[in-house]
């Protein structure tokens, strides 16, 4: 099936730019319950996948043998702003297991937050790889694998705890795992369907408190990034400002090259979207137009609005422009 | 007519996103050539199509009174980065009309140019409106405005500069404006077709050094953008790195939301193209196919290679996949 225009970009009462993409809402029973596009698309999930990456923390013990908290957990699912705030904890996180930064292997990059960016500038001070914003996914990676007694390269796809996370992958997903590409912090990032995507979000958003292993890691894992917004992005940043917005009753997570995912829990449903062309203005928009639609989130909050119809606001001020969603669309 | 998928990105031996849009080569005559997607499709050009806005600026008078020279010219033209080069010229030129800052109507924002970003935080200032990718435009703006006595909101569409912009934009696409939209720099930007734009890009290819006063100025827009790449946009940037990697022989001009155009004066060919999501990284890589099809730019070139295949570089140096061309494109 050919992908679906989801949003657009208008701009003095004309089309300017389309966006076209792909959206699967599955239930419990990891059955579709509505779809745009093609929900067996494959796609590689990218950041949008990390709670399924930090399942082998939670069953392995690992998070409880280091005293890990709800803080911690959600930084592990966190594609982070770089923020003094992320960038303290991932290092005092690491400091703990007695380890540092060099453990990592992430790599370095200009955080995000303007402060931590300016404050770098200002004291000449070049990035480390605690500001990389998955230095706290790394981190739950360092904590499983020396849990694990795995060695030192643990983002290679051979590794022992990269081989428990294609099998949780597989397991969550109901699928076989249809191949891997290399992520942006060096993890194997791995492909899967975007039905199977969403069916994993859906068994997160179902999982009880009690329940196995699976099901107790699965309700942490969403409970967590939900009690900390601020931790999973940042300021400004969408999965930070509508988890607020939806008062913590939905988790959400997004990943490079314009994924989102978003686990219900009242409702029992998962969703899982990708924009084809990967851009994140459009992925936003159409999870918010989503959002809405199933009623967990206000049209009319800021941080909805923010994003849909996401004013194009120029240099002097002035409103330009909007996006909106396609009419086949929600 | 559809989009054509154009651009993709591929990672670990899987398709991840994949780009459409619309190109067109148009000839002296203003005949199409050959196209993909939709010829007819109504776009904004964006900042595509400076030298369409600056031709009344030489077409006046304006220029040879104020005694512009071709690196004005080429400024004029610009979205440049915001480099010290930049900052400094278009700074001299309104100190030259006896003009100031303050009289841009351009907005501010971040220079894009890393090195005079850092400057500004450490000294802790802020960027100002010559810091605006399109100071440039808006000099020579001023320089025309100057020249015909208007009044002092020369972005306003029904201001005279403003009306004669869309006269000559009319003129030479052949066409009556789509509409208009505001654009990033509060400009009026007139839409039109695509077919159109490409007419008007093989009309400055062809003109002419000695001819029409339409034609001498298009001629000279067209060499001065070439004779000064770095003067178009900066340092690793398309624009600039492109027309250096084919040696002046042929002008080309971004535009936000993945518009480009190119004119080839051997040939007397212009080209424009859009890509329907608006990503830059696929205009580049579209047009850098297109250029290399036509002979004009080496496939093997360094500054060719960096925007096809653009290697996807990960924090750690890691090759992690490329864009390739669709197959049914180029």
């Amino acid at each position: 099936m050919a992908a679906a225009e989801l949003v657009q970009l208008w701009r003095g009462g004309l089309l300017e730019s389309t966006h076209r993409g792909h959206v699967v809402v599955c239930d419990e029973a990891g059955q579709i319950v509505q779809a745009w596009g093609d929900p067996e698309r494959i796609i590689f999930p990218r950041s949008s996948c990390k709670m399924i990456q930090a399942l082998p923390l939670l069953e392995s013990g690992a998070a409880e043998a280091a005293g890990l908290s709800d803080a911690h957990i959600a930084l592990s699912c966190a594609s982070h702003q770089g923020a003094h705030l992320h960038v303290d904890m991932a290092g005092r996180w690491l400091s703990d297991l007695g380890l540092g930064e060099a453990d990592l292997r992430c790599g370095a990059h200009e955080p995000y937050d303007r402060a931590e960016r300016d404050r770098l500038i200002e004291t000449h001070q070049k990035p480390c790889q605690l500001h990389n914003n998955c230095s706290g996914k790394h981190s739950g990676f360092l904590t499983a694998n020396q849990h694990m007694k795995g060695g030192s390269e643990y983002t290679e796809v051979d590794h022992p705890l990269q081989r428990a996370i294609r099998a949780a992958t597989e397991e969550v997903t109901g699928e076989t795992v249809a191949g891997y590409g290399i992520d942006g912090c060096s993890a194997p990032n791995f492909a899967m369907s975007l039905a199977g995507l969403a069916r994993a979000m859906a068994a997160f958003a179902a999982a009880p408190d009690e329940g196995s292993t699976r099901q107790r890691a699965m309700a942490r894992l969403r409970r967590s990034m939900a009690l900390h917004p601020e931790l999973v992005a940042g300021e400004g940043r969408a999965c930070t400002e509508l988890m607020r917005a939806m008062g913590g009753t939905v988790s959400i997570k997004t990943g490079a090259e314009a994924v989102f995912v978003a686990m219900l829990p009242e409702q029992k449903l998962g969703i899982a979207l990708k924009i084809e062309d990967g851009n994140g203005r459009a992925s936003e928009a159409a999870l918010v137009g989503l959002l809405v639609k199933l009623g967990v989130l206000e049209a009319a909050h800021p941080m909805a609005q923010k994003r849909l119809p996401a004013p194009q606001i120029n240099w002097r001020g002035f409103n330009t422009g909007e996006l909106r969603l396609a009419t086949a669309y929600c």
